[in-house]
């Protein structure tokens, strides 16, 4: 199934816009846990266990897993998610770009390797470098406009009248879109750039990250990118959910985040 | 010792701009060589055996090794690279870009686990996303013009005059440089915006891959680049070297194709 059928039937199943990011800092484990990778591994999917059903995504972000020598760990937390919750999307968010038969690597990685049903990835090098990915059957979900301070060094630059993340936009939706599965990373820190990338893309998933630990505000970012059947929206959590306590209740206190992060949003209407 | 240190003791050491790639791929190892992980390996070593006097960097491209689940075997071909061959500058070709502490634990990727002195870098997320590779002492080599036909479909967009991948060179020269060691990538086959980019960066390094197999004019592209002092450029070659054969001589074959491509570049006048 590719990358927006998958989607599709993760919102449906859940009923949630919400995705969890697993961005496992071995450094803010709760204090049942030690350093290693076998913790690395169970926290992940102590955190998965407690909030599959209230989630249209998983995200687990592989730099953590890079820094702490942990592709392993990361290979079996995408299979258990694959193999318990086939209701939920399983996005890599790796936020790869590279061409040619560089990019076909990076492909066998997200989608042999790892099962991704979608790999976050960077556009600034065009339109062939996400080929390998639609050749494999996988989604691309494009970096657009993003939430962290020198997101305007170049996004916002004016590109001919429009900022650079609308050519993006444009691009993905014009370009992309007809030669694969395609979504867009737009941060919830800005909620009225993500209603004017909501207007040039149609109904294509965006990928929203920045509620919580980052500060931005949900419902206003849900309010300016939800499609009219109420679904088109993936919502980030990571660090408010999966680090909601440090102690024993680690995986009973990210449930309860994600409850309270789910119900803040836009409701699904059911299918 | 920092990037831009190292790779100044490179040039003079070697006399040379070359840079190998060191692009893995089994589909074309020499006969002699099977699949596993442990040919991967001795390729790459004997590879580097044979070219390290001719060379001012290897380059490691991660995403070969990571679609093989060998990011053990290249941790063991940097300390490799590192220890035997200390004049030499080792380049992670990773086109990383994140933010925060995503952007921090790829810095210990790059720096910590592979201990390169410089990695390569996507420029779309901005000033914040290298800050925490300057603040490991690593190098960056930010994505500027790259050589693949999709390379215009954002690069060449006019930015208020300029196209973006020149304001993508002011922003590393001015605001980046101040902060960190720094270089760009700019492809081979546009010698034209070579020149433009040195105009615009001063004496920072800038890598040059697209030559050999590519199809990019060395010559052309070293006199566009080069910088008063001889100096300035890393030029990279990968499958014209490493699979200059596919027998039992692919070592002695790869140091022959090193010596041509280094010869071909103009030369470095001694320090």
């Amino acid at each position: 199934m590719g990358f927006h059928d998958q989607l599709r039937r993760s919102w449906d199943a859940s009923g949630s816009l919400l995705c969890v990011g697993l961005d496992p800092d071995p450094a803010k484990f709760p204090a049942p846990l030690d350093h290693g990778n076998e913790s690395l591994l169970r926290f992940c999917t102590e955190i998965v266990d407690a909030t599959a059903d209230l989630v249209c995504a998983f995200k687990p972000q592989i730099a953590y897993f890079a820094s702490q020598r942990a592709e392993g760990a990361l290979e079996q937390l995408c299979a258990y998610i694959r193999d318990r919750y086939p209701d939920v999307t399983l996005i890599l968010d790796a936020k790869r770009g590279d061409i040619g038969s560089t990019a076909e690597h990076y492909a066998r990685e997200a989608f042999g390797r790892y099962g991704a049903h979608a790999v976050t990835a960077n556009p600034y090098l065009g339109g062939d470098s996400v080929e390998p990915f639609f050749a494999h059957g996988g989604g691309v979900i494009a970096l657009c406009r993003t939430s962290n301070p020198g997101g305007d060094d170049l996004q916002s630059l004016d590109c001919g009248g429009r900022p650079l993340y609308v050519r993006v936009a444009e691009m993905v939706a014009n370009e992309w879109a007809p030669r694969g599965d395609c979504g867009l990373v737009v941060g919830a820190t800005y909620p009225d750039e993500l209603r004017t990338v909501r207007e040039v893309v149609g109904d294509l998933p965006i990928l929203v990250p920045g509620i919580g630990a980052q500060g931005g505000d949900a419902q206003a970012a849900t309010a300016a990118g939800i499609t009219a059947d109420h679904r088109g929206l993936i919502i980030s959590s990571s660090r408010a959910i999966i680090y909601a306590s440090s102690g024993e209740d680690f995986a009973e206190a990210a449930r309860a985040a994600a409850i309270d992060a789910r119900d803040s949003l836009v409701p699904i209407t059911p299918r």
